[in-house]
């Protein structure tokens, strides 16, 4: 089983990687982008067995303990079938 | 309309800070951990009236020419609705 932790920063928090692969891609003539944001995706290979809904609950500990800051970036979890 | 532009290292290329998160993910507790990746999330904001088809084609420029590195770099694209 795999989960796909998406760390990305909160609306209104500066991302100057975003803006500057925004400014890049501009200068490169892709003049039909706007806003852009970098984040973060982690992703985890969890033994099979687990039961999805005790998976989630672990991953968001994890989140919270480790992998995000949440005074700026808030974080998603997607779980899937396929192995990391 | 916006796009995301997914980075993961190629299976096979190390991934060092991936794996300080799973040993860190360890020494905290989290023994169902398996192997940890770390990549890339790149949210792109596109005109609405844009057609996905183009966007797509677009976008694997960008891909191409900036956001990823080739050789030791996959990507992947999703495009949704909803504005960055």
């Amino acid at each position: 089983m795999k989960a796909i932790v998406s760390v990305m920063l909160r609306p209104g928090v500066l991302d100057p990687q975003g803006k500057a692969i925004g400014q890049a891609l501009h200068s490169m003539g892709f003049s039909e982008v706007g806003n852009v944001r970098q984040g973060k995706k982690i992703e985890i290979a969890l033994p099979d067995g687990i039961d999805p809904e005790t998976a989630r609950k672990r991953l968001s500990d994890m989140a919270e303990k480790l992998l995000v800051n949440p005074v700026i970036e808030d974080y998603e979890i997607e779980i899937t079938a396929q192995a990391v």
